[in-house]
């Protein structure tokens, strides 16, 4: 007896996936109660020589390897949306279960695929769709089932953590960091998923789904990238006792009948956990009632890294094939609604170039309470035209700190507005 | 239809367990799949109020209470090793599952109980035993199920944690903050157990027996305290760029064949994510082949944490109650040897009290290198006597260390070997 395994794809973490599966398998069979046996791999290119992976092992016709029918568990590491979301498909109907590291996916089809296989009785796992391996959705799913969660910030995505990181302990440009990252092979040819924020909305939406019981999706999450992000944001944070961090937020609203994602640049203070995060490693803040702060740190990407959660991830389908289960996957049964990033409420940033003369200020201060924001810290800095006030605020929904913009740039002793940033992770009101 | 649970021990933890178990009625239905109904709670004192707790639901007989027959999940919250462990023994036997927090008890008869378990085909979970909230045991057995643990650095005690916080970042004394941690209620009036490392040495059973698959027991872990740390060590490690924190370490030997597990005070560079974890606060730091490492952080103790992760399990417990099943619990099947701590290898520091003159560096580097130990750095500070030599070794085996420590005390110029402390978490050899 043994639980076959059928692996789809074949780049870094799928040779990874297929390197250790085969060294390990004494150790899969006591861990999984019977031995795992990887019985094909699916590939573009049959011709390429895969180190590890056995010849007749390949096929290059994924519809055949996941219909075949003896099949217990399906790697799906070959990406995109079609066919892949298909063949996940096919594999379920044809009773495996299925492990996967594709965000994208599971941001957008997610709800649908994880009906599918409920139906079917199988498992649906994708630890490694966020925060590479990092334990992180498990926890959220079942260490923390008897709590309420009501915030997530997370730092998920490597490529733009590395770049803030560099930005702001060498201080060079956006443009300088993003070249290196290139060089480094942290960032793609075309990094737009990354450093646009998209891929970090991915996994926002999966975590929304997960702590909050609420089939939210890619389209839901608000997304701001690091684009903007310069040199001068950097340091005038620094000199505020602050760091950079392109965050993923979920959050339940006050009355906790709703959700909010969204994935943008925030201020976070240099004492908070998640500010010694460097370089390209991930990590999760999560904040439940009863269970306080928590934070979950480690490498978000890699292919060894990638392959340890889609492993573990094996291991637990086979452990539920052996014992003739699966696991239980509570339905987005809460339902709560998902509301616009307008209704979010945080602390925030705004630094205004000014005509340098008297009133000014009360001027400003005038346009913040009329719209409700109330303002925390002020600081000038003169600059050869005027000046520069920056001002932080107490926690304002934002579209309250939206119309305060708009009535700033009205004002006749402002230049402009020269930036707006949240502030996340600073306790207190 | 309900999930019936009962509860042994009506102090903190578990009348926070009542509460929430209360209020979250419809929740716990829908993450669990039956609604959770507490049946029972055993006390020792029926006299005393327990706000939140039903009067008619309390007793003080948990042995009838355990055995009625018809309890689905038992809470074990009274701790203490008998009758505790002859109570849980009756709840498995009469087909319960069972959830605790007792660190001594699974750290002493956790094999047993757990063969029990697995016999009667229920669940011993015990989430909440090992560093409160975190979730961190479940992540351990199933998320790193695919991967191969090698080691686990842990602050597991939240007591020492604030204690040497607060020495580091108030230069107070040992005496003073101890005082301080038994005013505000982190310290027991008698605080051996926390100081002296025994529950650290606990949860350090815990760790191994779950990350090498191999069972292991308080009494095979090396225990040294903070009893004897002082002001001026803490000062000494500063000056260095460390931080002293009391760690719980269990980790693989080289060869993968045998398990050293071991709790004392230990430098940790201060760039370290261990060094930032302060206060009463708890983290576990694991380094697994392919994962990479990784760090948990979160709150180790209090009623509301304890609670969310006893009331984790009690969820999971349910849902494979629901599914009728049980987590596949694998056996110690590595039975790897219990080493004893002679045989760990890691970086020290000695000072050294010498006679100042010509020669002496000389000398002690010669009881070094006759004893295979690695000088990496030496620092002499002149006092008013002598010298003081501060040197820092590259990783050597500890029973290498003790016989250069003991040459070193026989040599004329030593006056005396003022302290020995262990570095961690420095990469590199």
């Amino acid at each position: 007896m043994s639980v076959k395994v059928a692996l789809l794809g074949g780049g870094v973490v799928g040779t990874q996936v297929a390197r250790l599966l085969q060294e390990g398998v004494a150790d899969f069979a006591a861990r999984s109660g019977e031995p795992l046996e990887l019985v094909g791999v699916a590939v573009r290119d049959l011709g390429r020589d895969r180190p590890g992976i056995p010849r007749e092992l390949l096929t290059d016709d994924p519809r055949a390897l996941v219909t075949r029918g003896d099949i217990d568990v399906v790697i799906e590491l070959m990406g995109g949306i079609e066919p892949t979301r298909e063949l996940i498909e096919l594999a379920i109907a044809n009773g495996a279960s299925v492990v996967t590291a594709n965000k994208a996916l599971m941001a957008t089809h997610g709800a649908e695929l994880a009906e599918a296989a409920d139906s079917a009785r199988v498992d649906l796992f994708y630890e490694a769709a966020v925060a590479g391996a990092i334990p992180l959705l498990r926890p959220l799913r079942e260490s923390l089932a008897g709590d309420r969660i009501t915030r997530v910030l997370g730092i998920v995505n490597g490529t733009t953590n590395y770049m803030l990181t560099k930005m702001d302990e060498q201080d060079a440009s956006y443009d300088e960091v993003l070249a290196e990252a290139q060089r480094l092979g942290y960032a793609e040819a075309d990094p737009t998923a990354d450093v646009g924020g998209e891929d970090s909305a991915a996994k926002a939406a999966i975590l929304a789904t997960l702590a909050f019981h609420t089939n939210v999706t890619l389209e839901d999450v608000y997304c701001e990238g690091i684009t903007e992000v310069t040199k001068a944001d950097i340091e005038s944070a620094r000199e505020m006792g602050f760091v950079i961090k392109l965050l993923a937020v979920v959050e339940l609203t006050d009355d906790y009948t709703g959700v909010i994602a969204r994935v943008h640049p925030a201020m976070v203070p240099r004492t908070h956990p998640l500010a010694s995060v460097r370089d390209a490693f991930n990590a999760v803040f999560v904040e439940a009632e009863a269970a306080g702060e928590m934070m979950f740190y480690g490498r978000g990407a890699g292919g060894q890294p990638t392959a340890s959660a889609v492993l573990g991830d094996v291991v637990a389908a086979a452990r539920n094939r052996f014992s003739d289960t699966s696991s239980h996957r509570p339905a987005p049964y809460a339902d709560l609604s998902v509301r616009p990033v307008g209704e979010s409420k945080t602390r925030y940033t705004v630094s205004v170039d000014v005509a340098d003369r008297p009133g000014v200020l009360a001027a400003l201060a005038n346009v913040f309470a009329d719209n409700g924001v109330s303002i925390q810290t002020v600081r000038q800095d003169q600059t050869a035209e005027g000046a520069i006030l920056v001002i932080r605020t107490h926690i304002a929904t934002e579209s309250d700190l939206s119309a305060t913009v708009d009535a700033l740039r009205s004002l006749e002793v402002v230049n402009r507005v020269a930036g707006v940033t949240r502030v996340e992770g600073e306790s207190g009101s």
